[in-house]
C-alpha cells in the first residue's frame, strides 16, 4: 500500500479508469504500465489501470483522471492510497481461449462480467475478441456468451405467452422492413417489442428513422406501458441498454474491423431474448456488398441461430433475401420515413420492393407464431396494409411513442440543396452501389441532418434514357452538398449497360 | 478536412499519439475512436488515433496532448487541420496472421516498421501479439522478424572477423556470469560486445549490477570505442535501442504475460545481429521457477536458435544448466558485484558455482570460435581466472565505462537495515524458491537501491542446524526492511528436509 499526493487530471479517460503515476516511483515499487490498483480515498475506492506514460508527476503525486475523481471524490492535494492488486480471474480464462480451450459457462460469464464493471483494458480484450475470432466460439461457449450478456444488461418483461420479434442482418440501404412489419404484426393482436439500432456505417439505424416520427429513447418501464398499450413498439435498444458487453466489445472490435461470429450470434440473440422474444424470423440478406456474400454462409448462419435459438427455447425461422440493391426509393431518416408513410397510406408513391419484403418477412412471422398456415402469412399482412388497419396501428404507436398520429409524408422536409445524378447512355441498371449510395448520403449529412439524404427514381433492371435522372441528394448544408457531388463523381455508384 | 480549434492538453499519451475530439461532431462526420487522423497545423503533421471520450470539448474544439502539441508546436486557439485516413498496409496483414495465413517478408516488415514509428494502436499490437501467440510463427516470419528489428534498431559496427557473445534465457537470481566471462574472453583476445538489460521482475539485471562499477549507457559511437579499445563490454542494450520494435511489444505483452516464441527468438537474435555477433552460446536454465522447466522445452529452444542463427550465418552453441538455485551468493546489485570482484581477485569469498558456470560457458564460448579444442576450454577460462587475467582486463573494462579500476569489494556497501533467515529445524536444504528470494529481494528495494538485496549463507543440499543463518536481507531504508520481513515470512523461501 502506497500513499501518494492527488493531481487532478481534468481529462476523462472513457473505459477501465486509469491512475497516473511517476516512471521512477513506479520501477522502483514494481508497478507496469496497465497493471491494476486499488485506488482508494476515505471510505472508496474503486480499481484502475496504471498509466507511466505521464512526465509532469513527482514521486509523491498520482493523477486522478476525471473518470475517477469523480467517483471517489478527490480534490488537488487529497492523499490517495494505492494497493497493487492482481489481474482478475477473467485474465486467466482469456488466456485459456489462447491457448485453444473451450470456456466453461462461469469463465465465459466471469469474462462478460468484467467487460461490462469496465475491470479489463484494451489490451486484454482485444486478446479476447482475436482469441473468439481466431479460434472461434463452440455452440455451449455462445451460449454463455449470450446468457451472460442478457444478465449484465437491461431487459424487458412483458407478461405474454407470445412474442414476436424480427432481425435482419443488415447491410442495405433504406430496408426499413421494421417499420411496416410492426405495425402489421400489432394491428393483429400479436405482441412485436421490437428494439433496433442506430446508424454506425449506414446512412439510417431503424432507430434513427423512427426519431423523425416519434422518441426512441425510453427506459424499460416505460417501453412496457407502449408496448402493453399498443402491442408493439419501435424504440432505440441503445437507450435500454439491452447488451452493454456487447457495446463495450464493439469498441474493441471496430478498430479491429473483426466480427468473430460468436459474438454476432451472441449480441443478435441477447438482444431478442432480453426482451423476451419467443418467435423470431431472420432476415439474411445476401449481395455482394451486404454483409452475407453468398448462399453457404446465409445457410450456415441459419443453421446457428436455429441451434443456439433451441437453448433459449425460441422459434426461428429465417429468409433469405436479394441484398444486392436498395430496398425503397429513400436513403436517410426523413425520406426514409416518408416512404413508410406513404406505404401504409397506399399512397401510390409508396415503394413496392419495401412492401413486397415487409409483407413476405410479416407473413412468415405470422407463420410462425402460428396466427397463419403456411403460406398464407404474406396474405393476411397484404390486407393489413391494403385495409389500413397497419396505418393505424402506427399511428398508435407514433402516439405512445410521443410523436404526432398526424403526421403526414408532406410534412417531412428534404434539405434545401440538392444534386442528382443523370444516366450517361441509354440503358438498364446493371448496378447501384450500396456502399456507394451510403457513403454519398452520409456524406451530404445523413443521419444527424434528418432531411439529407438520397431518394431513387430507378432501381436495378430498369431501362433509363441517357440525362435521365437517377437519384437526387439532399442536404441542408451548402458545404455538405459540395462534399456529396464530389463523392458522386469519385464513386460509381450507378452502373448502366 | 476539418478546421478545429486547439485545446492544449497537458498530459502525455505514450504510444501512439492521440486526438480528442467531440463525441457529436465524431458521429456527425464518421470519426470512431481509435480512427487515425492525420493532425496539420502550418508545415507539419503527424499521424493520430481518434479518441471521443473527452466531454469538455465543444464540437469546433480540438484536444491535443502534450505527444502532439510539442512534435507540432500547436499552442491553445491555433487551428489545426484533421484529415480522416485509413489504417496502414500493415493492419491489413495483422488481420491475415489472424486468419491463419503466413507473412510475407515485406508484410513483417510492414508491421514492424510501424509499431516501431507509433502507427499502430495498442488494442492492434495486441491482435498481433495473440495472433502471433495462437498462430505461432513460421521459421521464415521468425527471421523476417529478426530482420526487421535489426533494422529499425541501433547497430554496433566493429571491423572484427570473430565476435563472440553470449546470452540467458534468464530468471535465475544473482546469475551474474556475464560479468565473468566477458573479461575472461576479453582477456584472451576475442572481441565480446555484450549488451544485458536492466531487471523487469528480478531483483538486478546484468546492466543493473554493472553499473555499481562503470557506466553502461553508451551511444554506439561510445560503446564501439570501448570495445576496440578493451576487446569487450559489458553495457546496456536500452541505450542503444538495439531493439526498438521489441520493447514496443513488451509494453502489450507484459499486461498480456504473453511471451509468443516468435517474438522471443527474434527479439533475442536481432540483440545479437544488431552488435555483430558470429558466435554465441546460449545458455538455457530448466528450473520449476526458471523460464524453461523441461529438458524438452530447451531442446526445442535449442533448435530453433540454431536453425535461426543459420539464417545470419552465425554459429550457436547451447548449454542447458540448472535453473532451479540462485547461483551466486550476493542478490542485488552491490552484492552481486561484490562476489563478481572477490570471484576474479580469487578471493575465498567469491561463490564457485558462479566461477564453475562462468568458466563452463566461456569454455563452450572458447570452443565455439576455434580457440580451444573440444573438451580444453573450460581449463583455459580457468587458468585466466587464477591468473588474474580476468581481474585485469574488467578492471580495464571498467576504466573504459568511465568507472573506478580501483574499486575494492569492500567499497560496496550494503543496507544498514537487516533481517536474517534461520533454519527452523536440523535438516538438508531441500528448494530455495528463486520467485520468493526475487520478490523478498526487490521488496527490500533491489535493484533501485544498489545496497538491497540478499546475501545467501548456504545452498541447495547443504546440511543446516535449526536457527542456524540461512541468508540476510539488506535495505537502507527501515519502511522496505519491514516490507521484506513480511515477505520473508509468507513466502516460505527456504525448505528443509
Amino acid at each position: 500500500m502506497f500513499k501518494l499526493k492527488a493531481k487532478i487530471i481534468d481529462i476523462e479517460t472513457g473505459g477501465m479508469p486509469v491512475i497516473s503515476i511517476n516512471e521512477t516511483f513506479a520501477n522502483r515499487n514494481d508497478f507496469h504500465g496497465m497493471d491494476r490498483v486499488l485506488v482508494s480515498f476515505k471510505d472508496k475506492s474503486l480499481v484502475a489501470a496504471v498509466d507511466t506514460s505521464e512526465k509532469i508527476l513527482s514521486e509523491d503525486e498520482i493523477g486522478i483522471f476525471e473518470d475517477v475523481w469523480k467517483k471517489l471524490g478527490i480534490k488537488n492535494g487529497d492523499e490517495i492510497e494505492i494497493t497493487p492488486i492482481g489481474k482478475p480471474e477473467s485474465t486467466k480464462y482469456i488466456r485459456k481461449k489462447m491457448d485453444r480451450e473451450e470456456l466453461f459457462d462461469k469463465e465465459i460469464r466471469a469474462i462478460v462480467k468484467d467487460i461490462v464493471d469496465e475491470k479489463l483494458t484494451d489490451v486484454e480484450m482485444a486478446a479476447f475478441v482475436s482469441a473468439s475470432y481466431m479460434e472461434g466460439l463452440s455452440m455451449s461457449e455462445t451460449v454463455s456468451l449470450t446468457k451472460s450478456i442478457v444478465e449484465t444488461g437491461g431487459r424487458l418483461k412483458l407478461k405474454k405467452k407470445i412474442i414476436a420479434d424480427k432481425h435482419s442482418i443488415g447491410g442495405v440501404p433504406g430496408n426499413r422492413v421494421t417499420m411496416v412489419l410492426v405495425p402489421i404484426i400489432a394491428s393483429l393482436g400479436i405482441t412485436i417489442p421490437k428494439t433496433s439500432s442506430r446508424a454506425i456505417t449506414s446512412p439510417s439505424g431503424t432507430a434513427d428513422t423512427m426519431e423523425v416520427l416519434a422518441n426512441v429513447s425510453f427506459s424499460t418501464d416505460e417501453l412496457a406501458k407502449i408496448v402493453n398499450k399498443t402491442g408493439g413498439c419501435i424504440a432505440w435498444g441503445g437507450a435500454i441498454n439491452l447488451a452493454a458487453a456487447d457495446d463495450k466489445l464493439i469498441r474493441i472490435r471496430h478498430p479491429l474491423s473483426l466480427d468473430p461470429e460468436g459474438l454476432m450470434l451472441a449480441s443478435v440473440m441477447a438482444k431478442k431474448v432480453a426482451v423476451g422474444s419467443n418467435h423470431v424470423i431472420f432476415d439474411l440478406p445476401i449481395g455482394e456488398e451486404a454483409k452475407l456474400q453468398s448462399i453457404g454462409e446465409a445457410r450456415h448462419l441459419e443453421r446457428e441461430f436455429k441451434k443456439l435459438a433451441e437453448n433459449f427455447k425460441m422459434k426461428v425461422e429465417t429468409l433469405v433475401t436479394d441484398g444486392n440493391n436498395p430496398i425503397g426509393n429513400g436513403i436517410g431518416p426523413n425520406l426514409e420515413a416518408r416512404d413508410v408513410l406513404w406505404l401504409l397510406k397506399n399512397d401510390r408513391r409508396g415503394p413496392l420492393d419495401l412492401r413486397r419484403k415487409s409483407t413476405l418477412l410479416a407473413g412468415k412471422l405470422l407463420e410462425l407464431v402460428g396466427f397463419a398456415k403456411e403460406g398464407e402469412g404474406q396474405k393476411i399482412a397484404d390486407k393489413q396494409v391494403d385495409n389500413g388497419k397497419a396505418y393505424k396501428k402506427f399511428m398508435e404507436i407514433i402516439e405512445a411513442q410521443g410523436g404526432n398520429p398526424k403526421v403526414k409524408p408532406e410534412d417531412l422536409h428534404v434539405g434545401e440543396f440538392t444534386c442528382s445524378y443523370e444516366a450517361e447512355k441509354y440503358g438498364k441498371i446493371s448496378n447501384i452501389s450500396n456502399h456507394a449510395l451510403a457513403k454519398i448520403a452520409r456524406a451530404a449529412g445523413s443521419p444527424v441532418d434528418k432531411e439529407a439524404g438520397i431518394y431513387l427514381f430507378k432501381h436495378y433492371g430498369e431501362p433509363v434514357k441517357s440525362g435521365e435522372k437517377i437519384f437526387t441528394v439532399y442536404s441542408k448544408s451548402e458545404r455538405r452538398i459540395e462534399r456529396a457531388i464530389k463523392l458522386m463523381r469519385e464513386l460509381n455508384p450507378i452502373s448502366i449497360e
